[in-house]
C-alpha cells in the first residue's frame, strides 16, 4: 500500500467526482454555448457545479467564473485588476512568499514599470498587517496576499486587508490565491472581505485542469484572455465540461471541514510529535499554521534523496512545492531558514484519507532513512 | 436515436480517449512536476501524448506545448509573438473571418495601437494570396490565418504564406488557427511552414480543457501565461493530465485521415444534393471547401426556430459557430451573403461517426419545418 502525503501537489479524485466526470463524459459532452438542446443541458449542468462552488466560499453564483486551474485564475486576476486600474496608480503590494502564478505575473508588471512592494515574512511565513497598512495608499491599485502558504502553511491575516485598504482611501482591489486553503479551513468571501479569489479543484480532491476565479459582484477587471466570451467574457474558451462538474462534486464533498481539520490536525500533531524525537529533525512549520502543511528538516540530508528514499518504499512526500522543481524554495529563504535547513526540507501535506498509521510508517522510514543516508 | 451534426462546435468522445482518462483518474492522477516516483509517472504518460500528437502534426515532440484549448492556444500565439516582435514593427495581418479568439485577441492590440491589416475573403470565404502578398512587408510581426473557417469550411492557402514573408524580408511570424482543419485533413506543419499552430482536443472526439500549440525549433515568443513554468514557460500551470492523455488517445484514433475524409465528402455531397432539391435552400459553402462543415441558408425561416424544430426532433445543428452565440456571423458577413441569407443560416458540420440515414432525416425534417414553420 502506498502511502500519499503530497497533497498540496495535487489529490487523488474523490469518488463522487470521478462518478460526475463518468456522467458527463457520456450524457453531458455538448458545448455549454450551444443553443440546441444539448447545449442547454450542459449548461445547465456547468451552472449547477457553479452553485456548488458558490456555497462552498459563500458567494452569489453570478460572482463565481470557472477557469482552468488556480494558475490561470490568478493570472486573470492580477491582469484583469491592473490592466482595469492603471490609470489610478502604479502600485502593487504582494508578499515575498506567494507561488510563482501570483509572484511571476506581478514580475512581469515591476518589469514593465509598476511599482512592487513585497511585504516581508516573520519566523512563522506570515506577514504583519502592519507593514501592509503602512505600504497601501492612494496610488496602490493591486493587493495580493495569500491565504495560505503552500510551503509551509503560514495563515494570513487576509481579513485585515480591507480595512487597511478603506483607511488609506486605496483605490486597490484585493486579490486572494485561497489555492491552499480552499477546502481545508472555512472560506467565506465577505468576511475575508477580498474582491478576488482563486481556487483550485485538484488540491480537494477534483480533477485537475479546472479552478474558479471570485470576482464580487460590482468589481470589474479587464481580461487579458480574449475569445468567445464564455464565463462572461472573464475566461473564454469551450468550458471543460468534465473538469469543471468534477470540480463541483468534490466541493460538494467538503462537508465537514471543522471536522476534518480537527482530525488532520490530530495527525499533524502525531508527525510534529514523533518527529521531534528524531535526532536531527527540525520543524519549519509552527504550530498555529494550517494543520495541512508540515515542513521540516532532516539536517544532513538534502531534499533529493530523502524523498528518493521514501518515493521507492513507496511514501510520497515533496521538497519545496510540485511548482518549485527541485529550486531553492523562496519561502524558506523568506522565513530566514539557514541554507542547511533549506537544502534539506521535506513537505508532508495531508488530506481526509490519511490516517495515523501512515504518519507513524513515515516516520519510521525518516529514522530509518536517516541511518542509511548519513552513512553515505 | 438523437443525430449530432453540430461536429465543429464539439464532439462526442471517442471510446480510446474515455478510457485513457479513466486510466489517467485512477492510476496517473499524480502532479507531473513532482519528483516522486508517481510524478514521474505522471510526466511519462503526459510526454507519451505529446508523442502522438506531434507525429499527427509531423512535428518534433518538443514542439508540442499543451494546453487547456483553442483559445488559450490562440492566446499564447498571438500574444506570445507580438510581445516578442514588438520591436521590430508594429503590423499585425490576419484575415477578416477568423474565430472570436484570433479576432480578439488582435482586437485588443490594435486598441494598444498596432496596426491591424483584415484580408478580405472572397466568395469562398478564404482570402487571395494576393492581397497578403501586397501587405507584408518589412514592420509585419504577425501573421495569422486560420487553415479551415469553422462556418464556411473555406480553407486558406496558409502554405503560401511563408514564401510571402521572407519574399518581403519580413520578421512577421505566421501563426495559423487549425482547430477546424487538425484531424480533418492531412497536416504538415512543415509543409505549412508556419511558426505556431493552434489545435484543440475537443474537436476531435478528445475531451474538452486540453489543446496544443506547436512552435517551431528556435522560434521564441513570450507567453502571456506566469507561473509555475510548466511547458516550459509557455503555459504554465499543473497539467491537466485526464483531459491531455484523453486528448492523446483522441489524436492516436486519427488513423485514416484521407478514407474519412472520402466518406464525409461522400455525406457532404448527399446533403448538399437533397438541400438544392428543396426550394428556398441555398447553399452557402462551396464545393472546394472542407466537406465537414456545409452552412445553406432556409429563406425565410430564422436560423433559431429552425435549430429549435430541429432539436425538438433530437436533430442537433447550428447557426453560426457556437462561440458567436446568437450574434450575426462576421464571416457570412464576410463573404457578402445577405442579411436575409444570413439570419436563416443552418450550420452542419460532420463527423466520422455521422451517416447517410442521418443525412437523409435531416433533410426530410428540414422539408417537414419549412412547410410547418413558413405557415406561421
Amino acid at each position: 500500500m502506498s502511502i500519499y502525503l503530497d497533497n498540496s501537489a495535487t489529490t487523488p479524485l474523490c469518488k463522487s467526482a470521478k462518478k460526475k466526470m463518468l456522467d458527463v463524459l457520456d450524457n453531458c459532452w455538448a458545448n455549454p454555448s450551444s443553443i440546441h438542446h444539448l447545449g442547454v443541458i450542459a449548461k445547465d449542468e456547468l451552472d449547477d457545479a457553479r452553485k456548488i462552488i458558490a456555497s462552498k466560499i459563500f458567494c452569489r453564483e453570478d460572482e463565481v467564473y470557472f477557469t482552468s486551474g488556480g494558475t490561470e485564475s490568478n493570472n486573470i486576476a492580477i491582469f484583469g485588476a491592473v490592466e482595469k486600474l492603471s490609470r489610478r496608480g502604479n502600485k502593487i503590494i504582494t508578499t515575498a512568499v506567494e507561488h510563482p502564478s501570483v509572484e511571476n505575473p506581478i514580475k512581469s508588471l515591476e518589469n514593465k514599470g509598476f511599482n512592487v512592494v513585497r511585504l516581508p515574512v516573520g519566523e512563522n511565513g506570515s506577514i504583519n498587517i502592519q507593514d501592509l497598512i503602512r505600504e497601501v495608499d492612494e496610488k496602490t491599485i493591486l493587493v495580493s496576499v495569500m491565504l495560505v502558504n503552500n510551503e509551509l502553511g503560514s495563515i494570513n491575516p487576509v481579513e485585515l486587508i480591507k480595512k487597511a485598504v478603506m483607511m488609506k482611501k486605496s483605490p486597490a482591489l484585493i486579490h486572494c490565491d485561497a489555492v491552499q486553503a480552499f477546502g481545508k479551513m472555512p472560506l467565506k468571501v465577505e468576511k475575508l472581505g477580498v474582491d478576488l479569489m482563486s481556487i483550485s479543484s485538484h488540491k480537494i480532491h477534483g480533477p485537475k485542469g479546472a479552478g474558479a476565479l471570485y470576482i464580487r459582484k460590482g468589481v470589474n477587471i479587464v481580461s487579458p484572455v480574449y475569445g468567445g466570451g464564455q464565463e462572461k467574457g472573464v475566461r473564454s474558451g469551450t468550458e471543460s465540461m468534465p473538469a469543471l462538474c468534477g470540480f463541483g462534486a468534490a466541493a460538494e464533498d467538503l462537508n465537514n471541514i471543522e471536522k476534518t481539520f480537527e482530525n488532520v490536525k490530530g495527525l499533524r500533531d502525531r508527525l510534529v510529535k514523533s518527529l521531534e524525537q528524531i535526532d536531527g529533525v527540525e520543524i519549519n512549520s509552527k504550530n498555529e499554521n494550517l494543520p495541512y502543511i508540515v515542513n521540516f528538516s532532516v539536517m544532513g540530508i538534502p531534499s533529493q534523496p530523502m524523498i528518493n528514499y521514501l518515493s521507492e518504499r513507496e511514501i510520497y512526500v515533496s521538497g519545496g512545492s510540485a511548482c518549485a522543481k527541485g529550486h531553492r524554495s523562496g519561502t524558506l529563504v523568506a522565513v530566514g531558514l539557514s541554507v542547511d535547513r533549506i537544502d534539506s526540507a521535506i513537505r508532508v501535506s495531508l488530506s481526509r484519507y490519511n490516517t495515523e498509521e501512515e504518519i507513524d510508517i513515515l516516520c519510521e522510514n525518516i529514522e530509518n532513512a536517516l541511518k542509511e543516508l548519513r552513512k553515505v
